[in-house]
């Protein structure tokens, strides 16, 4: 039997999505699960693809099982998992053979990873790998992070299984070392700065405007057929109109308002932090989810401060021309936080990220896929040197027409008690980006009063203090 | 001649001034630095105190000056330097013996040093000081972190040379481990939102009604003497008073507007994402400064999105006391955030940290000193299992008051194109804080719809998903 192009380790729900979708490809995947009866289960299962699947019930024979340089992909659970496969693989493959951690690393234990086999091999990519089961099943978007020519061993398996935009895969080697998985991470937290934008809008047709499920779910439905077009946009049209089957109700008003989050978003912030590139939109989506978690206190808090009914009256053509642009107007902040990110990561690891790259495999397969990616794409092509895409000509004129837009939104949910956490932090940032002369040369004379931390000034060189002894 | 009662390594700014309030205090100090020069120097611009002082140029001479058990202030370089000197002492001393860092460590480097400490001893204090150089001369705010042994030994020096609150010393033991130095991080976390949303007032007033520096000083000056009394309001009133010799325009007019940092409120933002807790005014300070430090970019932009220009007309007595309450409401969310995550903090490391207490000793001392902090203080003395100030009986009455302004100042700033993000990030905080029913249902529904992951209902336990397939 002629031998498998690639090895994959982890028949959970994903891998085994991944696993079918590259047999059906035309490839041959070796497959290894912990548990022998998941392996025998999933070829059972597999159909006509079972031809392409070499079921192994050792570690040992999945190696001997795979062409070389054998590529290996990990579809086990993020954290200490991986690093024990790792350990377990270790002793079976050679310096040229490839580990490929396709799972939701934190790309720091990447890092940490790659440098420890740096030596001795085998290869290690760190391959994020986005669109949840369906993405998985019938094209994902996939970020691979790594020596380029590990890369090149798996990138027709990879051309193969991604999404298709426009006919164009979405799958790149974005950089060496973690920076796939990195990538990944923004785009979780991106992810989470468009579904708060989204659900703040929702908040105010629902709470300001006193609009059903039902009554909000054809609105974003059109959305979908303008410049929002999205995945994102789209589905929350979808669960609007969804019905409770139990309760006949709206399937959004049984739901609880708590949110569950895994991780990403929070590494998110924490890696913009630790580059000290501002990405507030995000931050106030992932504060927004811990704060929905916060249940018992939110209801006491209601009880305490009161909330205002809805005083917005009825949404009509205008009102939702103004929140629609206001939408786009949040998004595009969002975006332009999330990408200058990457950008600032690239610099500090020395990546170059090519970030129209990172736009294009995002156009399809992944839960962020939009057009707009497509536009961001164009924006970056046009201006590769541009680390902010509110700098760039294509974004420009669409932030100018759209922030007044913002604006309104913001002061009208500020006055009626509506809250907007990421659309206050886009705009915030778009307010102070756009302004030559901040305030901050007030907070520099305040260190040097208390701290002796010194200033520049506005007319020569160097580093000043202040004639404080004047003062008050 | 008798033995010192305490040890200080590091005679820079801070260290000098530590050694020299110590003596004053009448406690004999043993002092050494690594070059030998600047301890002589040091003694002989010590006048009178020099009695007091014990100068060594040598660290065994300083280990032998020493009374047992031997406690050695550290007041060198964070990072790497702390760590040389303990590698450098703990030969010289014994189990018994205390180690105190003083510096602006990271607490989970003090966590690691006393782990590592932990079996051979010496002890291993992490003591936040916080004053800059004036406080370390006259009285600090100081926030030990340790075995609460080691703590009992110095006390009553620190007690001598902490800063007063109405004869109360602002210094506290407030839990083992890195307990001080986190509490000192989260404090220059508060810093800079509370740096900021003044900050942010004065862009209304310079940018929105047109004001000069020297107009706006008595405005801050006023305020001082009201409930937002406090170091930093008095100390703006102090720097917008103040006029360049040189060029004798308003001392602020001539400071560049780009802020610095040294890392502290980064960190804030890190940790408080790392617990996940919402620290949502702190993030935006530390992203307007980060923004603040990008002069060139926010230069094209105004060129190319404008500002508009001061349009709010003249700041009348009304159109001031809203600012004042916006203000002290922005800072009551702020703080509330910042205490919240120290909370967290605590319930993670076990640290049972005193939330009164550190408010206590914020009261004189530190950078953010107040009368402020006192109704804190008491607010957590009458609600101990509060966690949150906003829930606190003392303030919910406080920002139920100020709210309204607060919100009527985000949406004229939203409407004239000034930048609130700290103020805006505190509203959107409140809003969603006292808000029972949010709508993160909408995200739990997007979330189980694209990646199965499950949700709750309002109407009974357990973990649920949607039925989908009826949708659109």
């Amino acid at each position: 039997m002629s031998k498998a192009d690639i090895g994959l380790i982890g028949l959970g729900v994903m891998g085994a999505n991944l696993a079918l979708n590259i047999a059906e490809k035309g490839f041959r995947v070796a497959v290894y699960n912990r548990t022998t009866a998941r392996t025998r289960g999933f070829v059972e299962e597999a159909g006509a693809l079972a031809g392409n699947i070499v079921a192994c019930e050792t570690l040992e024979a999945l190696a001997d099982a795979i062409a070389h340089p054998r590529p290996i992909i990990l579809m086990v659970q993020a954290g200490k998992a991986v690093d024990e496969q790792i350990e377990a693989l270790k002793p079976l493959l050679g310096a040229e053979d490839i580990i490929i951690d396709a799972g939701n690393a934190n790309f720091r234990d990447t890092r940490r990873r790659m440098a420890a086999l740096e030596e001795s091999g085998p290869h290690f990519i760190g391959m994020g790998v986005s669109g949840g089961e369906e993405g998985a099943r019938h094209g994902p978007s996939i970020m691979v992070g790594g020596k380029e020519v590990a890369y090149r061993r798996i990138e027709p398996i990879l051309q193969a299984i991604a999404a298709r935009y426009e006919g164009e895969p979405c799958q790149a080697w974005l950089g060496p070392d973690g920076a796939g998985h990195f990538v990944k991470t923004i785009h979780n937290g991106i992810e989470y700065a468009d579904m708060q934008m989204i659900a703040e809008i929702y908040g105010i047709l629902r709470d300001g405007h006193g609009l059903s499920a039902h009554e909000i779910a054809p609105i974003f439905a059109e959305w979908n057929g303008g410049r929002l077009n999205s995945y994102l946009v789209e589905i929350t049209a979808a669960v609007l109109s969804a019905d409770d089957p139990e309760t006949g109700k709206p399937m959004v008003d049984v739901i609880l308002d708590r949110a569950g989050q895994k991780g990403t978003g929070r590494w998110s912030a924490i890696e913009a932090q630790t580059l000290g590139v501002p990405a507030t939109a995000i931050e106030a989506a992932v504060a927004a989810r811990s704060l929905s978690a916060m249940k018992a206190e939110r209801e006491a808090a209601e009880r305490r401060f009161g909330v205002p009914a809805p005083a917005a009256g009825p949404a009509g053509k205008e009102a939702l021309a103004i929140l629609e642009q206001a939408l786009l107007a949040g998004k595009i902040v969002a975006y332009a936080q999330g990408f200058s990110v990457m950008a600032a990561a690239s610099r500090e690891f020395g990546w170059n990220l090519p970030l129209g790259t990172v736009a294009r495999i995002w156009r399809a397969g992944c839960i962020i896929r939009s057009q707009f990616l497509g536009e961001i794409a164009a924006a970056f092509d046009e201006a590769p040197q541009m680390e902010n895409l509110l700098s760039t000509p294509a974004f420009a004129p669409v932030i100018e027409t759209a922030h007044p837009h913002l604006r309104r939104v913001v002061a009208r949910s500020a006055e009626g008690g509506l809250p907007v956490p990421a659309l206050s932090a886009a705009l915030a940032h778009f307010d102070t980006f756009r302004r030559a002369r901040g305030t901050a040369n007030l907070i520099q004379a305040q260190r040097d009063f208390f701290g002796a931390h010194g200033f520049e000034r506005v007319d020569r060189e160097g580093s000043h203090h202040g004639a404080w002894g004047q003062a008050g």
